[in-house]
């Protein structure tokens, strides 16, 4: 088996991250007998647009698009480049045009993180959270009239269709079976966003009557962001829109201690085109050209790469090795503690690989 | 001074509650040598709607809106009527047609109060959460197209208007000069929510300007989330839009151990029409009827309101004694590990109050 990558490391920290993911990837390729072709691409990167005063080139869907999945490191660098350009022109218009509707991100408490939860340890906190990743509160429709003017305003419109919002309820549902999950709990907050929830609601109740094995509840946003703080435990899978599910996979890995080991893969289920694989954290400019950075974060996101191109051995063999090196005080990265650079942690999850 | 509040229970644990914030407010009275006069109202709750098909009279506005300030408990009852009805049909009504556009939720870690946050304790966690409370994301513009067809969508407008963007940010300012902090964090989402979330930005470093003495910082909803969890000592006072207010301030209260406490004061600070002052908390049907419920954010609430108006010695005197008897584990509701019922847990604070 052969598998051709989209490598692109983007911006920062993302450039050390990157080898390491990668590191990671060839180990297990040796280990479990198939193959990983690498084709490097350097836009979706400030130094690209400064040179080329875009994002990325105009045929990067040819360029990419025949590419068995994307690794991908951060992009961004806000002292430089206004975030809604560097990260539109990038980063949300593949997952829009690559149609990757389901951004998957697993939050879990790791062997060796300390939960900044009182009393949380290995094994408490484990759930899939399951964000809509193309429509919702992320729409490019609306706009702004009387500038300048005491009447002044602007309109920003979400967009949920039933198509959109469908899939992204059966992909979350399907998730949770074929994980062996029990529950979905839906975020929602119609209560207070009176036309579009109501309707993620009503789409909801219809999909979970597919899904009998399957047990359903649904929270208001406010209330389900105080619950991943006070009884994590309770959840399995959650599914959200856009914005819902952005803020709830920050907070979710922050309660397991920290987002710099979360991965988040961008997946067009259907597979008309490659799926984006990547860290949660950002470009990191604080921390960029050190050599500090974890490379955690970017090694889980090859392992559900992996999952995604049905090497589910290798796959699991990477989250034990991350399981095995997080456990090792010396080999964690100073964000965690440790005293490993980027590179020593990334070689020794390869190592634990066998 | 006589000041004559509209007193409106509501639903659940609300009827039990109210009655222990007046309580307090009766002692302060006494105490500060001001006097409370009260109309208690039965509508803003399912029984009003149940006999009357509408949650409020038609004529609300003049019943109510002669009253130095509207003193309420909680609303809505999901198994028998939907929040959306319940909720929009009264407090968001209030809130809106009262232009109650600040609303303002303390968050603080109480003596006595085990926060769910590790190493965390009275003092670390200090700061008001400043929420715009009559538009953005929360409109009632938008519709439904090509329903229950393949095609079927929903759209749903958020509104933003200069006079209601720059009127919370000056609000939120004033307040922190007012009470003496430091630093104003908005919380904006500029990188995803492609047209409203600038113009926030936009008015927030204009109105940064005219406050040369408060320092200010931003971050994006996700992340700012996941900073409550991790750093909640950095924050001062928090401006945020409706959705982004009632999500922070949800989860604000949980890190500080329980919303049971947390109160909001929805300001009109023009005082054209009265504010109104509320718990965080529900109805609560899962525990109504069994004078077990916490009063404590009820009795904050009546503090908020003292304040408002004017009398901010017994404001300052009723924290205190909340204060007081938190510390006291006898004296708590068992919410909070205590044995201590409602009124029991009330008559403390009014008690404390000297
Ligand atoms: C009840 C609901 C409409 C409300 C809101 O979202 O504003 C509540 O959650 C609150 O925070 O007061
Ligand atoms: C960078 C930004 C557009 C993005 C998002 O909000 O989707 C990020 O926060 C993420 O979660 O991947």
């Amino acid at each position: 088996r052969v598998y051709r990558l989209a490598v692109i490391p983007g911006d920062g920290i993302g450039k050390e991250v990157v080898p390491e993911g990668l590191r990671v990837l060839e180990a297990a390729a040796r280990r479990y007998g198939f193959r990983i072709e690498t084709d490097q691409f350097d836009f979706a990167s400030y130094d690209y647009y400064a040179s080329h005063g875009r994002m990325m080139p105009e045929d990067w869907k040819d360029r990419i698009g025949g590419h068995d999945a994307v690794f991908f490191g951060a992009v961004g660098w806000p002292d430089k480049i206004p975030d809604h350009v560097s990260l539109w022109g990038s980063l949300v218009a593949m997952r829009r045009e690559f149609d990757q509707y389901a951004n998957v991100r697993p939050v879990r408490l790791m062997p060796g993180v300390a939960s900044p939860l009182a009393g949380r340890k290995h094994g408490d906190i484990d759930y899939v959270i399951v964000r809509e990743n193309t429509e919702g509160e992320y729409s490019s429709v609306g706009g702004r009239m009387f500038a300048g003017t005491d009447r002044e305003f602007v309109v920003q419109e979400t967009v949920m269709t039933r198509i959109g919002v469908d899939r992204i309820m059966r992909y979350a549902f399907e998730l949770a079976r074929k994980q062996g999950r029990r529950r979905v709990t839906s975020a929602t907050k119609s209560n207070g966003i009176s036309i579009s929830m109501p309707y993620w609601d009503e789409r909801f109740r219809e999909m979970a009557r597919n899904y009998p094995d399957i047990e359903t509840d649904s929270f208001h946003i406010d209330i389900l962001c105080a619950h991943l703080v006070q009884r994590p435990d309770h959840f399995d899978v959650i599914v959200a829109s856009n914005l819902f599910g952005d803020i709830l996979s920050d907070l979710g890995p922050a309660c397991t201690g920290t987002i710099g080991i979360a991965p988040a893969g961008n997946i067009d289920p259907e597979r008309r085109y490659p799926s984006l694989f990547e860290p949660v954290h950002g470009s990191a400019p604080d921390i960029a050209g050190q050599g500090i950075a974890n490379p955690i974060g970017q090694i889980w996101a090859a392992s559900m790469m992996l999952e995604h191109l049905g090497e589910s051995e290798a796959a699991t063999a990477v989250e034990a090795a991350i399981e095995r090196v997080l456990s090792e005080p010396s080999l964690r990265t100073c964000d965690l503690g440790g005293r490993a650079d980027t590179a020593t942690c990334g070689k020794a999850v390869a190592d634990a690989l066998g």
